[in-house]
């Protein structure tokens, strides 16, 4: 392959202009671009973007740690991510961690090795093993510690919202699905609902669900599930359990109740949550948002600018069928 | 942050023996090894993965090219390729082309730039785009070329599979909704139902759809939809499609049809098929199996390995609750 001798030695410039118009260190005049463009297009000659990132010390290459693609949130944040990070000029490097906590020692590991010039890790359960990193990282949902800032949706909200609309709906007795204390946002969610609930003086009846019953069967879930339509308010943690309290509903022939009798509210505005039979009644994330507010958060580390230790994306109502009003 | 230099002044052995060690070029013995390893963890010296790829010509990075991750079958095979690269070494750029023709280019440009070790496309629009690559390339549903080694999932014998279940359920009035025939895939399904029909003396009602009605609301696939409920068996070319099809026959008061009168079987075996309302009968791709076999198919040729041109996975059915039997 040619390289960056031969295309100086033809442009009939030196080897330092070559270098630096392909390395933008310098302002290059236009006549000479010109000639330097024309060789390069001639010889179909490829600059290595490695030999460059050792010298400028950036790769432009971004690690995004996640644990699953399965979970909708998941591969719409991912989605917007990639999304801005190429707009931004940057390369996405894709890791699922899938719980598997040598898994996610091992990438951090490679992507430290890699150069790359940050990190966004969502929603990590091993917040130790981000703590000596000497690389700028954003986390997304799950704080990591103080010096890490921390991006999420307002969770609080989103629970004050859903405990609003079904209000609006005119429920009276209420029920909420309670997800896993363990993640922050699901606490929070909680939170903002209970705390409407009380400042209101609504009862809420509660069931209390945990990450694993998300992989179970209906008829496994039914235990759970048993009394819910006892209830005209149901709020629910997000939207892959809302769709499996519909299955539920429906296998025992309440399907036509759901947006009448019972009302239904889930979180997160997961793609199921507008297929769904029917469509769900949900908190939008805003993953649009998230996605390049969590790049330019992390371009601004990597440019050494200070960031805000906390950010918080506003979350809205989305109105479907599962809710009367 | 410390050198190589460093690390071999401090284990008394030269920086070649170290070089050695670091990029694995050359055994290097056991009680040496020990003496690195020990300097290399009190330094917490990082070794330059860019320094060792310029030397070595490999990254171990791959490039993964994708239309989207709001489509379950792309957010589904991402998954399981980034599950068995991460298995074999190697880390996975995620591009999504998103359709935009400039975006997927310049992702090329970037990608080899980047000196990736290999390319996984799926799907492309812009097949000219990667004719004088000089690179591995494995192409994932729509064919590039004869020189780049394309992988599917065997959708033809997938639409036999499926006229073969409407047959067992009992079906006699059967309707296939057809997918845009640009794409490979979509044709090969539309061709084994066919197929199998004729050779069976089958009759069968077919509507033409397109990749735009897939972003449609009810109201608008209204029409398109309009007299499905006629059919006791229908086909549908893809899940999605088949959740719309489920909904708009939802509105229509026949939920309680779905799985008795009207069969429904759709293609892909994506996830919300199986947190659909009523849960889908579909044809499942495998996706990980076509990961694993596009991983393999790629390291293969990255080591200058021979491979197949064509390699098809096997299509199975799952049955759910949206047919009889």
């Amino acid at each position: 392959m040619s390289n960056i001798r031969k295309v100086a030695k033809l442009s009939g410039v030196s080897i330092s202009t070559v270098s630096r118009y392909i390395n933008k260190t310098a302002n290059v005049k236009e006549s000479t671009k010109i000639k330097i463009e024309k060789v390069i297009y001639d010889l179909n000659y490829v600059p290595n973007a490695l030999a460059r990132s050792i010298f400028s010390k950036t790769t432009f290459q971004i690690g995004l740690i996640i644990p699953t693609l399965s979970n909708p949130f998941f591969s719409e944040i991912s989605f917007a991510i990639e999304n801005f990070a190429s707009i931004k000029g940057y390369s996405v490097i894709l890791n699922i961690v899938n719980d598997d906590k040598e898994k996610e020692k091992k990438i951090i590991k490679t992507l430290i090795e890699s150069r790359v010039d940050g990190i966004i890790v969502a929603r990590t359960k091993h917040k130790e093993l981000y703590e000596n990193l000497d690389i700028p990282i954003v986390a997304l949902e799950n704080k990591i510690n103080d010096k890490i800032p921390l991006l999420y949706a307002d969770n609080w909200n989103g629970g004050r919202l859903a405990l609003e609309h079904l209000v609006t709906c005119g429920c009276e007795k209420i029920l909420m699905f309670v997800g896993d204390n363990k993640h922050l946002p699901i606490r929070l969610r909680k939170n903002g609902f209970m705390d409407l609930a009380r400042e209101s003086n609504i009862s809420i009846a509660t069931r209390q669900l945990f990450d694993e019953d998300e992989n179970k069967s209906i008829t496994e879930l039914k235990f759970l599930f048993s009394d819910a339509e006892l209830y005209d308010g149901i709020f629910v943690y997000n939207d892959i359990m809302a769709v499996n309290l519909i299955r539920y509903l429906s296998a025992k022939n309440l399907f036509n109740e759901i947006g009448k009798k019972i009302n239904i509210i889930g979180f997160d505005n997961a793609i199921i949550s507008r297929h769904m039979n029917p469509t769900i009644t949900t908190i939008s994330q805003n993953f649009d948002v998230l996605g390049k507010k969590s790049i330019s958060l992390l371009i601004n580390l990597i440019n050494g600018e200070c960031v805000q230790p906390i950010s918080i994306i506003k979350t809205t109502l989305i109105k479907r069928e599962t809710t009367k009003n």
